[in-house]
């Protein structure tokens, strides 16, 4: 999996992927990363990326010109090592994107090469999305100052999808989330603290019990946090 | 606007809070930032803050100690500069957790201290986060490596929130979505770009046929990709 990235911000995109399990990731090759300044594209003598909105509107957008020719060069350089002539998925993040979810992050995983457009400012000329965009991503329903970290959760979301990207001490969290309810509650050393004692059942050895309580729980949670997820999974259960 | 957060990977916190618009903000002290290394609060003599579950399962869990003794010192620290005994927020970033959305960023955004809580490995303890935490928060259906990521992205909305953080030029997208609907397609200079010109309407002055083609633009964009988001706007059109 290669992720390039298009962006005004490139070393925050730099520190964090290179922080923590996805900083190993990259550094064990099974990732790989390449970050693009948008401004060193511009051909404005002050390597200006932005303009006024025609129509009227606060803010500014983000012109065509260096973007294009930004993706251009991912193009050109992923072409060079790939003779198939596959037009790469370019994910553009934005509030106005389709809900970004494991589904979707599993298909993504799927593919060699993922390019992200992190915008700035009032977004982007619709001209250049057009042009280049193949999809365009929301991960929830919160406005935030740019693209970056949109960016940064979605190639988190997919680099732990990578075989062995996560160790058995990370295991894989998905399994509850996928079964369509939350995860139950976990509860480790020591057994009793604060004079709070761990559930007897957890320590009853009877693996029935525990999964019957842990089912309990889990359904506990789901209906108390996300009543839609628990109506899903109760009509699921009846259909 | 203080935030405070206990982590594992404290330099992936900063550095990226430190770029851009909330890098801005710090500059300015128009937010605060103190982040704790829970690793640094263990008692542990190899300075471990995980251990294996209860009951059985894959992954690790953080232990409560060292949190509760982070968590502690925060509170303290918050307490020494404030008499009125006032219980800060403690926000759990878990896939568990509520949705977070704009209308909990604003409400969030009014408080005067915000602490989050970041998880690794399969989660944290149930005890402690039932001792100290208020709010656990998910910022939507994925699955990440870690909390760390959505603390930004909570942060980062809240921030932009705060008078002063944005500029004109950055203004504030939230109008289209608070509408119910998504942003109309926007378009800057130059007026002709690679054959594709910027609508008619947009160079014509006219401010209602503008606001006109904006509302229809809006309303298909929002049918296309956000179909659970149209319907809940036409039912309260016709409500």
């Amino acid at each position: 999996m290669r992720f390039s990235v298009m962006t005004l911000f490139p070393e925050m995109i730099e520190s964090s992927m290179n922080s923590s399990i996805t900083g190993r990731a990259l550094e064990n090759n099974l990732i790989s990363l390449d970050v693009y300044n948008i401004r060193d594209y511009s051909l404005d003598k002050h390597k200006k990326v932005d303009d006024y909105p025609y129509g009227g509107g606060a803010g500014m957008l983000m012109f065509p010109q260096p973007i294009y020719d930004c993706y251009k060069a991912i193009e050109e350089r992923i072409n060079a090592g790939d003779s198939s002539g596959k037009k790469p998925r370019v994910i553009y993040l934005s509030p106005k994107g389709k809900i970004f979810n494991q589904a979707m992050a599993k298909e993504l995983s799927q593919e060699d090469d993922l390019i992200f457009l992190c915008g700035h400012y009032e977004g982007i000329d619709q001209r250049v999305l057009d042009t280049i965009v193949t999809d365009e991503v929301s991960i929830g329903d919160y406005v935030l100052t740019g693209g970056e970290l949109p960016a940064l959760v979605m190639m988190d979301t997919i680099s732990r999808l990578v075989p062995g990207v996560l160790n058995n001490e990370e295991s894989s969290q998905d399994e509850s989330h996928s079964a369509g309810l939350l995860e139950y509650p976990q509860y480790t050393r020591p057994a009793e603290w604060m004079g709070k004692k761990v559930p007897d059942v957890l320590v009853s050895g009877n693996h029935a019990l525990i999964a019957k309580w842990r089912m309990e729980q889990s359904l506990e949670v789901t209906k108390k946090n996300r009543p839609d997820m628990f109506e899903k999974y109760i009509n699921s259960q009846q259909g």
